[in-house]
């Protein structure tokens, strides 16, 4: 198809597909004159990995271009490939956990020179580590996901909830049977490398964000029953 | 105690406690002279409650108002205090359009005169009337989570995903087993009504962060169990 077809069939403006194309994020069309290229099934799939990264993942473009040099890469085992994309999901460096960090909000990240922060951060990252090796889950030892569940369990022990391998563990379990049981088989690891990538950026974000919502509706209805109270209008409908 | 030790028992600063004070969100304390009034027990659990309530679930003011309004209404039954608190924890107006996201007839932004815009709503709705059937979830009619879920699967059919009952059933059958088998057993509902919001805000939302993390992290363990275990040459190209 041509570009025109190529953006009436993803639904991204030509100036921005031929950005993309400047800036090798999308491979060149197939030069079929001199000022005409051809373009494919794998140009609108990449354009939906993008699409997925921007606006899913809300990536910025730097690592954006991470994640399609590692799609690229055919010499990278998908692992490797699809951890790129996952390690990209995490909360963004230079984004603190809180809309501005003021006076109370102590943000963990000025532990540098104080002896009792590094302490606490030793000692989180010790509770991850003996959440992992309990439940002989296989992660990086550079994994940034290790870093942000000790600044969970630091900010949970600030708050006076227990922050301890003992108190995620319930959490940890209900992750890993979701994880094992259902989400690994929705992944389409022998189809293009393209496809697996944003299948794990749709999946993490969006079922995640559903997965949320779902407990708070989970919350309400056990708290209804045990409370045995009735919701002030109806019940659920069904 | 006096101010002074309050603000240093709860690490609010006075002027922010005198501000509570003013504001009616934290009950004064007993005069015991002229210008020196006792603290107790309590005030330092509505420091906590607030704290929680503006740093961890991030409410405007204004909400924090209605949801010390509820704990402070004795006449009002745990179940709906714990509701406007529970409520106030979806997304923030502001999201969507108006100062309020309106009931399940309420269309999406841009669907104001927009019929297909308005099926897709109503469709989406249905699914999730039919989840929370096929689960018997008793939810309010009214509940913002329903509209947030309804939200999300119309995202996930414009991505591509299947935005039905069906695909979010494994979910909301984990979230569900969590929150039945573990976390109604938490929330100390037979203690003072602040310490019950504040179970249920700070809950919500650390292991609600913590459990998107742990997913994370065990999609890397399983992708590693299940990537390493094939022949290299069958994982490097699809």
């Amino acid at each position: 198809m041509r570009i025109s077809e190529l953006s009436a069939a993803s639904g991204v403006p030509i100036p921005t597909i031929k950005y993309y194309l400047r800036e090798g994020l999308l491979p060149q069309g197939e030069t079929t004159a001199a000022t005409r290229a051809q373009y494919g099934e794998r140009h609108l799939h990449r354009l939906r990995l993008i699409r997925a990264l921007l606006e899913v993942g809300r990536l910025p473009l730097a690592s954006i271009r991470q994640v399609i040099a590692a799609v690229e890469d055919e010499s990278l085992p998908v692992h490797e490939m699809l951890g790129t994309a996952h390690y990209a999901l995490g909360p963004k460096p230079g984004h603190k956990p809180g809309p501005k960090p003021g006076p109370k909000t102590e943000p963990l990240g000025d532990a540098e020179d104080d002896p009792a922060a590094r302490e606490r951060w030793r000692e989180a990252h010790a509770e991850v580590d003996r959440l992992l090796a309990a439940l002989e889950l296989r992660v990086s030892a550079d994994a940034p996901t290790r870093d942000e569940l000790a600044h969970n369990l630091i900010a949970m022990r600030r708050l006076g909830l227990p922050g301890t391998a003992e108190a995620l563990m319930p959490y940890a379990e209900a992750a890993l049977r979701l994880v094992r049981d259902y989400e690994m088989g929705t992944i389409p690891f022998d189809g293009p490398r393209d496809q697996a990538v944003e299948s794990i950026v749709l999946g993490t974000v969006m079922y995640g964000r559903a997965f949320d919502v779902l407990r708070r509706i989970a919350h309400e209805s056990e708290s209804a029953r045990l409370l045995k109270s009735r919701p002030p209008s109806d019940v659920s409908d069904g």
